[in-house]
């Protein structure tokens, strides 16, 4: 099935306890759509700079992403410079710098209008829901919201809300979406504006899944080597919905692999800077990752 | 098989953001042996002062623990004051008054000096170690620490950790033991020690158990209503080795129904204050729980 996301490309610059990488490839509909290309074709809309380095286009298509989507706006990419700590838990923003990014206007084009499954990254809400306008309605909406949006634009937020079957936010800002401590109460009090599911993403705590069939909790993996936090929301959501693309069933037992492959690729994406993890990683490391979550978390039956 | 604990029992006064509660049973040899009595018999090494509520003592033996080895030392039970934030995951202590926990010198009674397994709660490591020298060797010795130990006295905890075989601790205390902040780096560190099993406990976040076969993760058990955190690793290593005890194999398959034994344990714990949510737990409520942890984490194969 069709994979359309609209969200951010962009040249990121990271500062880790192993290492700084200046102006390299990043952006939520970057990882996402990289991270989702293991499992179907995806076609992306954004805006770069006129200075955007055409090699990273060359990439995304080297993985069978269609960018004819990514418009190439008058001015500089947007740029993001960040800091992690050696918990390597949140990253510190140093610099944001939206450039074309803050005109973004995403215009669907016409190959793209009948998509199976959308997601929109973490952009406006207002633009966020003018996406879904430009499209027949789709099987699947799932949506990223930021604590900004959060903050500033509530009521827009709502009424994206409303046309989002699966929200997918990291746990500080559920708890504010919902100005609820409690996840459980939390998650609920989201399903009641609109999204039947709910991701919460717990960073290397792992994901929860909410949905009518009750809660799933997947660790993180735990990895030795961490190098780069930057993009592994983005690779989730990507690895869940590119699962779902390619098997289309919001049963519980499908939305809880989608939530293993979505673990899995987040996995991949720390262990180097930007994308580089996914210019070498294959579908075949993908599955063996996913037989080891088995054996992270797998444990008997009561009575066995 | 016969289970030793050697703790605390003490009085602890505890702010909530849903209520408090002053003066009531604690410590860490408390939840521990009421957590392990769903399993098997506990014997409990510990001490309390003359104004220490004998109904208390009552209420242990209940639950079939022998209290003949808590001793009555001259002054007041060891006290403590704590209030939680509206996220609950950390403790904040208010005040802590030894009293005649600061004179403990563990005596194991003749009757206790067998014991197939021990649990050396968090204690001066000098007494861990004196503990173990009072017993005939046993099958599987346990042990807990804290921060307070690992920064004063980590020769002492160094040599302690020589004769355990499962260090049972929290996530900071590892990275401080190991000096380390990567939690797989750090259980490796801390393997070289001595336990060669390591689990590290990660509150609302769930528990890593770090063995020869890998690791394990178990989440926390999502909860809608958390009253009291207090207790709930005591009460999630009494049911980790309570199981032990009653099944006694170190292998990986048994290690983690432990695990989720002790996280089903803990579950329960914190939905009431103090140990009051176990004057009415059932086996039965806990074979329910073990199986909404298998509802909670099972996923399907890759190709399933």
């Amino acid at each position: 099935m069709s994979l359309l996301v609209v969200g951010s490309v962009a040249l990121d610059s990271v500062k880790t306890p192993f290492g700084e990488a200046t102006d390299v490839l990043g952006g939520s509909a970057t990882f996402f759509s990289v991270a989702a290309s293991y499992f179907t074709s995806v076609n992306v809309v954004a805006t770069v700079g006129e200075d955007f380095p055409p090699e990273h286009l060359d990439f995304l298509r080297s993985r069978g992403v269609d960018v004819a989507g990514v418009e190439t706006g008058h001015g500089k990419t947007f740029r993001w410079r960040g800091e992690y700590s050696y918990q390597l838990n949140e990253a510190k923003t140093l610099e944001t710098q939206l450039n074309v990014f803050e005109r973004f206007a995403p215009r669907v084009p016409e190959a793209y209008r009948s998509p199976s499954l959308v997601f929109l990254a973490n952009i406006d809400p207002t633009l966020q829901r003018d996406v879904l306008s430009q499209v027949r309605r789709p099987k699947i909406v799932a949506c990223d919201t930021m604590n900004f949006w959060i903050a500033g634009k509530k009521p827009e937020l709502e009424r994206t809300l409303k046309e989002v079957d699966i929200l997918i936010i990291n746990d500080g800002e559920a708890r504010q979406l919902a100005g609820e401590a409690n996840l459980v109460k939390a998650s609920r009090a989201i399903m009641g504006l609109g999204p039947q599911t709910v991701i919460i993403k717990r960073g290397e705590y792992g994901a929860l899944l909410f949905s009518g069939s009750g809660v799933f909790a997947a660790p993180a993996f735990p990895l030795e080597h961490v190098f780069d936090p930057t993009g592994a929301g983005d690779s989730f959501a990507g690895g869940f919905l590119g699962h779902l693309a390619k098997h289309p069933s919001l049963d519980r037992a499908n939305l809880c692999k989608a939530v293993i492959f979505g673990s899995v690729l987040a996995s991949f994406c720390v262990e180097a800077f930007s994308l580089d993890r996914f210019k070498t990683l294959t579908r075949l490391d993908i599955q063996h990752r996913y037989r080891d979550f088995k054996h992270l978390t797998f444990f008997e039956d009561v009575d066995g």
